[in-house]
């Protein structure tokens, strides 16, 4: 079912969204039809869908889900309506930009179309939202093809989390430059973190790669500084949920740790990620809300209790890597070195 | 049962050791009879007993429970048979040092003590291995001492592993020093990295705190970089594994990854070892051994499949830090600064 990243992390089927449950990965092969908003939201915050840039399309999928809901056929009333469904699910998550510009992006193609009747709007967004899902797939590949020629023609490359066909609407942004470079003729291994507390490079990133035939092996997070002291890496590439205007990056949490050890030990530090995923209404990344989630992800695994009873827990889900770390920006308009408040606004205005 | 520190690790009880099973940890309290060197041996090497100064502890009682099995009344057929015996124990596990070292230093204590006849070599065994155990918990001790003034008067110390009560005789070498600190009165709270594949600190370290009333907060490894960055921690102090002459530490993994973090970000990073744990035949930490682990530990969690199937694991079970990132590291002998190849013999070399 999943070839070179072409797994159905989410679709539009008959009028509801249907995903790929990620929580049940990899031992479990599950869709789930989510039929409202609120379905959405809570598929959202429970991780059964995540990633930046999927969470994008997840946005868009769910302002058709509202348009849909709504019974008014008088055109300010269903605007008055459809803006709160579409903020409560822009919101479901703090961190990545990347669903809340999903979610204002339907909204203004929607403005600007100038729809007459109600029932076009709800149409134009299902059409549209399905629009951006071929659209997310598409910048992924290119952003696969600006990035591979940064990777060795022989050599292992070290990813943190899932920036894969299951954090996007296909192909991945990280994992989409290294199926890219894989497809140009690279012969590339990958190490992948496990990904602390929510393991999505054990379950998500193996499972992918292992069905791709591309060579992976599974460290535990703390074994990345061992082999890039080792000198067995010869670069990193990983994801992001948000970029700020000077290039600071949020992204899963223990990205920071790997991008220090990574220029400590003279290992380039790449972030691959859509243009969607730039927000330059930030100055740096101390303004970026890093979401803390519950403490049982860390205190229990697979439902086991791990943690002795009693202690204090602390969880946050994301980490800022500095600009200062960071070797290249790939995204889908090309490739962005520092100085990154420069050269990043270039290719957020770019036409793509 | 746990009184600042004062858990049974491990005891000589009625001709056998009697270890706590520290892999049961935290769900359940059980304690493992071992009568033979075989079952010494397979303890150790299922982590149901491990930290570098237990091992010492344990290696010492393994060589009673070797002289206790040898049949023989005569000395030159004794010493024959003893000596193989103690040296698998001494092979057990390969990184840390002190195993090795609790082998030969009870035998060289008995090559010192001249017993006439093979029974007075026994009782020697039996009662010397119980001293080493004294004198664990007592270098412990003295370690928490010298080291406790370098921890702040109200602050946070991060810690990584465990290296606690239950990685010596009792009271613990880093987790020594912790204590050490908080019953002289200063207010200390300790951030534990929770140690993946094992989860020696979510299992262990915070068992331990928490049954002493050490406030802790329990972290994944990957969450280590986002505090040190943060500025909330005051210093880091952890345990070692074995100390190359020149002062290159190794430590479980990850402990590398936390140095490298502590001094990007101008956090000061201790050491705490006894001296039994400097290896000074070692010119510095390449030549150290390090112990490659099953892939299961990083696969399964609690029994529980979390990985795709078809990954490839990679598993060291320590890493080496070179002395260039550690502050001080803190011994039974006293404190000892940079530069190590010059400062470490002298506390070596010292009388405890």
């Amino acid at each position: 079912m999943v070839q070179s990243g072409s797994v159905h992390t989410i679709q539009w089927v008959d009028g509801h969204v249907v995903i790929l449950d990620q929580t049940r990965l990899p031992l479990e092969t599950v869709y789930s039809a989510l039929y409202t908003t609120d379905d959405l939201i809570q598929a959202i915050q429970a991780m059964q869908i995540r990633g930046a840039p999927v969470l994008g399309v997840a946005g868009a999928m769910g302002v058709a889900l509202a348009g849909l809901s709504i019974a008014s056929e008088e055109p300010a009333g269903f605007a008055a309506q459809l803006r709160p469904l579409a903020m409560a699910i822009a919101d479901a998550r703090p961190t990545a930009v990347n669903l809340s510009w999903g979610v204002h992006e339907l909204l203004s193609r929607l403005a600007a179309q100038r729809c007459k009747t109600v029932e076009q709007q709800r149409q134009f967004l299902v059409a549209e939202a399905q629009c951006m899902l071929q659209e997310d797939v598409a910048a992924n590949r290119r952003l696969g093809a600006f990035g591979a020629p940064l990777l060795p023609n022989d050599g292992i490359v070290l990813t943190h989390c899932n920036a894969g066909a299951l954090a996007t609407a296909g192909y991945g942004t990280a994992l989409g430059v290294i199926r890219s470079a894989v497809e140009s003729g690279k012969n590339i291994r990958v190490y992948a973190d496990e990904t602390r507390p929510l393991l999505q490079g054990a379950r998500l990133t193996a499972w992918e790669l292992v069905a791709d035939g591309i060579p992976t092996t599974l460290l535990t997070d703390s074994m990345a500084g061992y082999f890039l002291h080792k000198g067995v890496i010869a670069c990193v590439v990983v994801g992001a949920d948000r970029i700020a205007a000077n290039g600071d990056v949020a992204n899963k949490v223990g990205t920071y740790s790997v991008a220090v050890l990574a220029k400590e030990n003279g290992v380039p530090f790449y972030v691959a990620a859509p243009v969607s995923t730039i927000d330059l209404c930030l100055p740096n990344g101390d303004v970026i809300p890093i979401e803390e989630r519950e403490p049982d992800e860390v205190t229990t695994i697979g439902g086991t209790r791990v943690a002795a009873v009693g202690v204090q827990v602390a969880n946050p889900a994301f980490d800022i890597t500095p600009a200062r770390y960071v070797t290249a920006i790939i995204t889908d308009a090309g490739l962005v070195y520092p100085p990154y408040e420069q050269n990043l606004p270039k290719v957020v205005r770019s036409p793509q």
